[in-house]
C-alpha cells in the first residue's frame, strides 16, 4: 500500500518533478561546460600579471604546474655569510653617477664604427647582476652581430611596424611619437653593429627535468635592462630601448629560442653617427617625480 | 476549432513544454549571470599586457579613451639638436661599472644609522633619467622617512604577507624562498631609514584636462628601478627590491596617490646592519646568459 501511494505521488506530480529535475540537470551541465572552458581564459605560464600584484590574487607566474613530490628549494644548500658592506661605489659618488645617467640619451642613428666585442660582453655581464625573484636570473641576452640576421630582424620588424603604424596604433599614439621622428622604417636595426634582444624566461628546466618557475620574471628582466643601460653608458656606447610590437614570436623563432622565453625589448648598441640628432626634450625636475612623506 | 485544438495541444503536452521552457530559461539566466561577472576579468586601464606585445595585439596601455578632436603630440613643438656624443662615461669604464654593479647585494637587515636626505634625492633624480615610451616619464617615487607611516606600511604588508605565505603562495614558491630566509615578518620596513614606493602611472592629465596615456609605463618604470639600484650602489647605500603582493591599493590609499598610479615595487634604503648576513649565492657566468649570433 505504502509503495503504491508513493508511486501514485510520482505519477501525479510528474509534471512538477520533471522540470525541477531538468533545472538541476541543466545547472550541473552548464557548470561542467564552464569548467571545461576555463583553461582558455587561463593566463599562460611565464606571464606576469602585475595587476594581480596590486589588485589582489597571485601573479600569474606563480607556479601553476605540479612540482612533484619533493619540494627542492630553488637554491639548494645555500648558507649565509656576513655581508662585508659596499666596497665599490661610484668613484664620483652619487653625484658622479647622476651626471653619467643624465648624460644618457636614446640614439636612433648609428655610425658603422665597429664596437669591441669585449665591451658588449661586459655590458651584458653587468646586466646579469640584477636582482630577481628567488634569484632565478630569468633573462637571456641574444646579441646579434651577423649582418644577415640583422637584416632578417629588420625585415620582420618593419613589416609588423608598418601594420602597427598604419592600423593598430591609435592616431593619438602615432601623433605622440611624431616629435621623436619614429616611424616604421628602422635603419638602426642594420646600421648598429650589435642588436641585443632581451628575452624574459617564464621558467627553466632543472637537470632532473623538473620545471623551475621564474617568479616576477618580467619586472626582474626590465630592471636588468635598466642596469644594462647604465653599463652601455659606462662603456661610452649608445643605445635605444625598443619594444617591437607583435614581433616577439617571429624573432624568437628566428633566433631559435625555446618556448619558455618571450621577447621583452630590443636594443641596438653602437656609436652614434656623426650627424646624429636627438629631440630637444628635457627631463622632469626631481620634485616632479619625488613625493616626500 | 483551430484555437481549441491548439489549446488542447498545450494542455496535453504541458509536461513536455514546461521542462523545455525551463531549460531555455535556465540557460538564459546562467548566461546573464556570466555576463554580469565578466567585468571582473576585464583588464583595467593602465595595465600593460606584455603578452600582447609578443603574442599579438596592442599593449593594454594603448590609448583606450577618446583623445578628443585635436591630436596634440605629447611633446609639443619639440625641435631636434645635434647629439654631442657621450661626455660622461664611468671613470673606470665598463670594467669599473661592472665591478660596482657586481658588488651590489640585496640587503634585508638595516642599521639605524641615518642617511643624508640629499643622497636619496639624487638617487631618485638619477632614476628619473630612464627612457620611457614617448618620453612620458610615467613614474612617481614616494619616499617615506616618517616613522609612523613606515609602521603603517609594515602593518599593511605583514598582514597581507601572512595570508600570502599561509594561503596564496604555492608550497614550491615558499620552499624556493627558504634559502633567502624570507617570511611574512618584514623588519626592514621599519628599520631602514627610508622606504621608496615606486608607482607606475597609467596616465596623466594635461593642463587642458585631457588624459595623456603613458605607453609601456610598467616596462619603463621597471627600467628606471634598475637605474635607481645603480644609483643607490653609487651612493654607498644598500637596498632590496620587494613586490608586496596584494598591498598596492592599501598603500596607494595610505599615501594618497591618485587612481592613475599603481604600486610596482617597494625598496628600503639605508646602510646594512653590522651583523647583516647575505645568502651565499652566486651569479650566472656571462656565457650562461649571453647567446651570440
Amino acid at each position: 500500500m505504502d509503495l503504491f501511494t508513493q508511486k501514485s505521488f510520482v505519477v501525479e506530480y510528474w509534471q512538477y518533478v520533471l522540470p525541477i529535475a531538468t533545472i538541476i540537470f541543466t545547472v550541473i551541465l552548464v557548470n561542467i561546460t564552464r569548467k571545461v572552458e576555463k583553461p582558455k581564459q587561463k593566463i599562460p605560464v611565464g606571464k606576469i600579471n602585475k595587476e594581480s600584484v596590486v589588485k589582489g590574487g597571485l601573479p600569474d607566474d606563480e607556479p601553476s604546474f605540479d612540482a612533484g613530490e619533493e619540494l627542492t628549494p630553488a637554491l639548494e644548500g645555500v648558507g649565509h655569510i656576513p655581508y662585508p658592506g659596499i666596497r665599490v661605489p661610484h668613484p664620483g659618488g652619487i653625484n658622479g653617477f647622476y651626471e653619467m645617467a643624465n648624460d644618457r640619451r636614446s640614439v636612433r642613428k648609428y655610425s658603422s664604427r665597429p664596437v669591441d666585442w669585449r665591451l658588449i660582453e661586459k655590458c651584458i655581464h653587468a646586466a646579469g647582476t640584477g636582482p630577481s625573484g628567488a634569484h632565478t636570473e630569468p633573462w637571456t641576452f641574444c646579441v646579434v652581430g651577423n649582418t644577415e640576421i640583422k637584416q632578417q630582424i629588420r625585415e620582420i620588424i618593419e613589416n609588423e611596424e608598418y601594420t602597427n603604424y598604419a592600423q593598430r596604433m591609435s592616431r593619438q599614439w602615432t601623433t605622440d611619437l611624431l616629435p621623436l621622428r619614429t616611424n616604421f622604417i628602422k635603419e638602426y636595426l642594420t646600421e648598429a653593429p650589435y642588436l641585443v634582444l632581451v628575452f624574459k624566461q617564464g621558467y627553466s628546466v632543472r637537470p632532473d627535468g623538473q620545471k623551475k618557475q621564474h617568479y616576477y620574471n618580467e619586472i626582474s628582466t626590465a630592471i636588468s635592462v635598466g642596469i644594462l643601460l647604465c653599463a652601455i653608458q659606462s662603456a661610452g656606447l649608445n643605445s635605444l630601448v625598443t619594444t617591437p610590437l607583435n614581433c616577439g614570436p617571429a624573432l624568437r623563432t628566428l633566433l631559435d629560442r625555446p618556448a619558455s622565453e618571450k621577447l621583452l625589448v630590443l636594443l641596438p648598441i653602437g656609436y652614434a653617427a656623426d650627424d646624429c640628432e636627438i629631440p630637444d626634450i628635457h627631463r622632469k625636475a626631481v620634485n616632479e617625480i619625488l613625493v616626500k612623506y
